[in-house]
């Protein structure tokens, strides 16, 4: 940053009021190479940020946060917010531990109103706030703004539906760069390219905005105004209404979204209406930085290029990569195989199979529900469906998959991809839920395999040997360690390690390979104990439980949440059984927020580390236990 | 049913076939009266059944099914499908024990295609099974019928977006009534009344459709025609495109819905269309019952005239009206108070609170997503929201609750209404999974009144006095038994019973009046027993588990799933702390068919008889036991 830089001079957003449009374009371009920067360093949504710089700065130097409010829909364009209002020197920790988060949060700062992170809930609530009592009476503005992706999604068209003639101080930006993550996908985006041609002959009406404030013959020239520009479009553009003017918004653009000089202008024009408006936006995912305007999707979200990126020791291919490789092969074989993403394509694994069985590929835009329920209707038809999505955002499907697919056991499938810990996005997007929501359900089964071997074994018993739905979960990231000894298996579950040891540890999943490393930590130092690895987890084998009766100490590891979890629910059946030994669960009992997977693990006591230590550590008390109790002091 | 009646003749869809408009008007008429008769005697949706007879009967006289296939949104209006799909003789059974479902269910008939149950889910069901293999290769049609209601949630959107230009043989019949169940809210509803009031402008196309069949001359004629509609449409309909065209769909419509002939016509023009087509219908919810006609909220959902509703012995009163007075009280003190509904206003007891604060009242629309991330946007604006939901439309709002409110800390209040059994509408209508689900989020407090003056006290403490999500969850029906000596206070736990005893049950909600009975049997037979009493059920108080602990048998009723349930999770922890007797959990393990709630309680081991016999079948068996292992024979 050089001497004469304007972004130092930025205390607060109060300071971009008095720089005129060619300062802002000068501050935009500082704030593009902050973002450049820190993403290279600390990873995180480059593309989107770029997006977004000049829409943002504009936006500060028209309203008056924390007074006037902004929701971020998604969140991962945020950087150029959090630079501009009292985080720029703290940019540089975005994403990594105790550090900013890369999205909004209300906790970090007063000029975060909204706390973001899965799609398309900003209409919601930015309309939730516009309503509320002090936002209200205060007469302030609460703008969203949105992502065409985002538009995608049923919440936000709710959002819209009952926003619309609310009469309230709301202005939606959308935001229009022509994709979500992966290309955009349903009518709504060919909607959208076709009104980005039409260049904005509702510039009118922000000149008539301006001429309304005109005292006396404003009102009336603008009334005449309206009717010749309803003329005008009805003649010339042939549209009545809009898609969002028939929501009841008024509808301002498209603009270019990266001229500050027309987005002041549009968002000063949509304040004095005092109604819900919405401004069409044409931005470049990507914008100023070469190779990610060229390809945004390789920079929506990128890791960071340190070598230690915190992530289980990764072979080069993901669990991802072999999902999207069974699944061609076994779709070469069998035409009723077919696959779903939500706008998630490239993440789940898809792309070959996308290019290669197009006819039975759907990309449903982010729209989870409707890919439950659609595959639902697949699965009734007769095909059978696989759903890959990430589990963080498989929670927005409870119902269909309970509704839709579970009590008519219907059988699709869903690949859950990033289950467990996920890193850096932090609390929104943990895979931590899944386990436990899918308990609650009757006609599911869920695999959880440890390697890319089970991975195919469980998912090909999901498709062709499983009844209802089938969900197969794997983590993000690639294979952990397997003990070479360990002979897989696609049994439900299986026992591995000293078969006489009293200590059991139980557990599934990625932390199978904590386990196995924990075994071979505490076997060092003489320490004996067995693993119950279980390959199905709901419904729990019955022959799990009674295979850990024995022990007298059981240990249960779980990468999800402990309230409603696997570990709860098999202890529960074990003592049930009559089991009388220890029972000792760790699992996660609140959000896991932003850090590398292994920090994460190893402060949550799941590491093989803390793994051994906490086993080493229980056979001391034990130990001191006794000795007291032998030299005739009691316990207790 | 006289002898000339034609309804006698119709033995499967096929024989409609052969009938005349005339002759199908007057089977109309004649399943119209089957279907006052049965809903007068049985309950069900009478308003919504009357208002597509015409509909269902054009629809099985053009199309083939089960060849063809029809989903019925919601499921609630497919009483004439049901009896012209070889269900008559049994149509008198519907909704009740062992017979007919109200709803479509694929177990019961090769004619119903998908179950419905919640809404929305039609048109992404309908496109699911318009690409499966089978359907695409045999040329079948896919009939999705929806209500104007049922558009304004956000699936059916996603629906609309994904299958718009899909080229599949999709109908989309938007059955327009005017109205969900409370009236209609939000901009599309508005959109369709506008559109309602142009007349059949798009006759044209039906005419065009059939010219298009002449030979040689008919398709340049139509291209003629075609350029000729576009300009009239500009001209004097000033729509170059509607809303469902946007999203890819041919429109057709309005039509009269009562109207065979007209109704016919545009169901053949549509299947010749061979891609997505939306015919928009408009029809009288409660067509040809007078009553119905007038007052259709009214007779949306009716209960049977028979005394014996199987419900529990309720006051006049129930737990809706109860809790919308509550709020009334509070939000005249209150200006943050706001109460929100999707669709549900009568229902949840808020009608009146709807009239007298305005505009604090927010009806959402079938938009259960959308609620709660309004409502968090509302807290987060410093208001306090209410919504009131029924337990099994909650499940719409996993992520929502979970992403929007809980991580975030947001104090929102969930009054979950129909929490429990629910009787007549079966499986996708029971409120059993709320408990459950909730129980795997962070930062949610789940109260659980069993009578008025406990819905008063924690719904005030909810609102008042909880941070982060804050539910309150009561039945269906009215108070039931609380025995007089009982003091109801505001504790997270209560013991009520014989303190001495060995045995305890333990229980929350409506199902502590079972127990309260079934300890007056016991006691009548000299058996002592205790009753722990949970009014706080997450997080499971920890003083609870402690009192449990002495106890030589603890007993758990859930009237809730028991998979990730509180019975599980107290059992769990119960046993954690060292508890050394039995802890027996009855709860719900599997869907819940229709059944009046008694009926399906005393099956799942969950009335009073069922209670009481458990437990004096255990003293017996234990004691039998005893027996054999004093006399010297070990037992097992």
């Amino acid at each position: 940053m050089t001497n004469d830089s304007l972004l130092n001079k930025i205390n607060s957003p109060a300071d971009l009021k008095e720089m005129s449009d060619a300062e802002l374009d000068k501050l935009s371009e500082e704030i593009r190479e902050v973002i450049v920067d820190v993403v290279s360093e600390n990873g995180g949504h480059l593309a989107s940020n770029l997006g977004v710089v000049e829409l943002t700065v504009a936006l500060h130097s028209v309203f008056d946060l924390p007074y006037d409010k902004i929701v971020w829909d998604v969140g991962h364009q945020c950087y150029a917010h959090k630079i501009l209002t009292g985080r720029r020197t703290r940019i540089d920790t975005i994403r990594t531990e105790d550090g900013l988060s890369g999205f909004p949060k209300r906790s970090e700062s007063k000029y975060d109103s909204f706390n973001t992170g899965h799609s398309s809930t900003s209409i919601s609530a930015a309309y939730g706030i516009a309503c509320s009592e002090i936002t209200k009476k205060e007469g302030a503005y609460t703008v969203a703004v949105i992502g065409d992706g985002a538009l995608t999604g049923g919440l936000a068209y709710e959002g819209l539906n009952n926003a619309g003639r609310s009469g309230k101080n709301l202005i939606v930006i959308l935001n229009d760069n022509k994709m979500s993550i992966s290309n955009n996908v349903g009518s709504m985006a060919r909607y959208l390219s076709r009104m980005r041609i039409k260049p904005s002959y509702l510039h009118v009406k922000t000149r008539m905005n301006r001429l309304q404030k005109i005292p006396l013959i404003g009102k009336p020239m603008t009334r005449g105004l309206k009717r010749f520009r309803d003329w005008l479009r009805n003649e010339f553009f042939g549209q009545k209404n809009n898609i969002f003017e028939q929501f009841g918004f008024d509808y301002f653009g498209p603009y270019d979204g990266h001229n500050i000089t027309q987005l002041r202008s549009a968002l000063k024009a949509a304040k004095r209406k005092h109604s819900p408006v919405l401004i069409h936006i044409r931005t470049k995912k990507g914008k100023g930085y070469e190779l990610a305007e060229k390809n945004p999707k390789d920079f929506h979200g990128v890791p960071s290029f340190d070598i230690d990126t915190g992530e289980p020791k990764s072979s080069s291919k993901g669990y991802s990569d072999v999902f999207g490789e069974y699944l061609c092969t076994w779709a070469s074989k069998d035409k009723r195989l077919c696959a779903i993403t939500a706008a998630m394509s490239i993440g789940t694994g898809l792309s070959n199979f996308s290019k290669k069985y197009k006819d039975r590929f759907y990309d449903v835009g982010i729209a989870e529900e409707h890919a439950v329920t659609f595959a639902s209707g697949l699965a009734a038809g007769g095909d059978i469906p696989v759903f890959a999505v990430y589990s963080t955002f498989l929670q927005r499907s409870y119902d269909q998959i309970l509704h839709d697919a579970a009590l008519q056991k219907l059988h699709i499938v869903l690949a859950i991809d990033r289950a467990g810990i996920v890193g850096e996005d932090g609390e929104t997007h943990q895979g931590i839920y899944d386990v436990a929501f899918l308990n609650t359900m009757p006609n599911i089964t869920v695999y959880s395999p440890s390697c890319f071997k089970e991975l195919e074994m469980f998912l090909h018993k999901a498709i062709y040997n499983t009844d209802g739905v089938a969900a197969v979960r794997y983590p993000r990231g690639g294979e952990l360690y397997i003990p070479e000894d360990y002979t897989i298996t696609n049994k439900p579950y299986v026992l591995y390690g000293d078969e006489s040891a009293d200590i059991l540890m139980i557990t599934y999943g990625r932390e199978f390979s904590q386990c196995c490393m924990a075994m071979e930590i505490l076997d060092s130092e003489g320490i004996r104990v067995n693993i119950l690895k279980l390959n199905t987890i709901k419904p729990i084998p019955a022959g799990a439980v009674m295979s850990a009766k024995k022990y007298k100490s059981c240990y249960f590891f779980e990468e999800g949440a402990r309230s409603g979890g696997t570990g709860e629910s098999f202890g529960f059946e074990l003592y049930q059984s009559g089991f009388s030994g220890k029972y000792n669960l760790s699992a996660i009992n609140k959000p896991v927020v932003q850090a590398k997977t292994n920090s994460s693990l190893h402060k949550l006591g799941l590491d093989s580390e803390m793994i051994a230590n906490k086993i080493r550590n229980d056979i001391a008390a034990g130990k001191r236990k006794e000795r007291i109790v032998s030299s005739g002091i009691k316990s207790r």
